[in-house]
């Protein structure tokens, strides 16, 4: 079956290796069949910085309380045009893709910025106006699939185990827990091209190669299994006792 | 002695919670005879995205490559000037201010993008020209304390040892290690106030004491004790076989 797919990007060279990923992904899946959407992000010129300007209609012009008036111009139809865009690609997709360079262990801050004001109050967060009762697993972006492609300047080694910058996913939980599974979508494992900055024809060449096999595999790939708030592991929002007993820190979140 | 320190804050609402604290840190420290330097993101109207027009004077016109031209715009002064201010007040203090609120389990994007900007190549990372030859404890900013102060939406026990949306300093490892520590500086156990969505009068006036009575001991508090990677307990950029045996993840790299 075809499927629609949204692709978020934040480099705004050609010919990077992250713009030569964006170009497979798309001929990947077109030629699977799948639609596909695009937000260049540097290509848009997306306003990164969430302000004042992202709420014409303000509840209150003399405090400036994004919560209040992010919930205020999203359920009165009251937000930007150029984030009403976003969210309605976010819906059509049933998956989102990001390619990106990591910078300082994590999004630059042009994609960081794209999470700051798409993910409205009402839309990724305070689904249906109810607080937190909704999260993890469960809220207005259930059942799609999110995927990060990331490019990292540093070699392989230094991600690893015990790998002095730390395991990249663990770098990454933030934003696959914390921004993606948080809404409700299931986030795939990170796919990541190491030491990017001196790979040779060949490799790039392999990379790619690898990358197109991954994203065959889209629809079937098993997401990181991470605890859903209202499955019964957790009670009051924190782990329930028998619940990976010995583990604390964010490790303890993933039902492995 | 007299010090000075610079705050970094982001948030344009001069009567949010963060911008309270801003307003006692400067009385405070003043109070004790520092001299401080603010960047006020926000009311700076801080560019966000790092792109071209960081780059006036390019290397190479046809195609660009951040950590190139970044190398080559600090070493040649062609840097822009606002970055040239920021960097020159990181050299000016012996320790800095992060002030701002989580969003999405991380800094607003003026923030990282005061960051992906400001810690240009020579400067924050290939120290001396020499790659990752110095870094994690030593490096530009070396001998400078760091602290974030920030402010969650979310109540404390969500960032719990097991709390649903993973333990704070965790979240915060890819700036505390990978952003502050990196570059030099020594990284000081977080300040967090959570639940500020809906903080009464009394519980404010609370947190900010709390906020003052930490400040006294900007200088003389613990940092972090992550391992410095040329201490001796990496062996090519991996931790030593014999250093914290039975771990991996983030956490392996805090020497407790």
């Amino acid at each position: 079956m075809t499927k629609t797919v949204l692709i978020v990007y934040a480099h705004p060279e050609p010919t990077s290796l992250t713009r030569q990923f964006v170009i497979e992904t798309i001929a990947t899946l077109e030629q699977q069949g799948h639609t596909v959407l695009q937000s260049d992000l540097y290509g848009m010129n997306w306003k990164a910085t969430f302000d004042q300007h992202d709420f014409p209609d303000r509840v209150d012009n003399d405090r400036l309380s994004f919560v209040q008036e992010s919930g205020h111009a999203y359920s009165s139809g009251q937000q930007t045009r150029d984030v009403i865009a976003e969210q309605q690609k976010l819906l059509a997709a049933d998956a989102v893709i990001f390619h990106f360079p990591l910078w300082w262990f994590g999004m630059p801050a042009i994609l960081k910025g794209w999470v700051d004001r798409v993910f409205a109050y009402g839309f990724a967060y305070g689904y249906k106006g109810q607080g937190n009762r909704y999260r993890y697993g469960e809220g207005m972006l259930k059942g799609k699939r999110a995927l990060l492609s990331v490019m990292a300047g540093g070699p392989a080694e230094e991600y690893s185990a015990r790998g002095i910058n730390g395991p990249l996913e663990e770098l990454l939980f933030p934003i696959t827990h914390g921004m993606l599974f948080f809404p409700g979508m299931d986030a795939l494992p990170t796919h990541a091209v190491y030491g990017t900055g001196q790979l040779s024809k060949t490799i790039v060449e392999k990379e790619i190669a690898a990358w197109q096999r991954r994203l065959k595999h889209l629809f079937d790939e098993k997401p990181i299994p991470f605890r859903h708030q209202n499955g019964g592991d957790y009670q009051q929002n924190i782990l329930a006792k028998h619940i990976a007993a010995d583990k604390e820190g964010i490790t303890a979140h993933i039902d492995n």
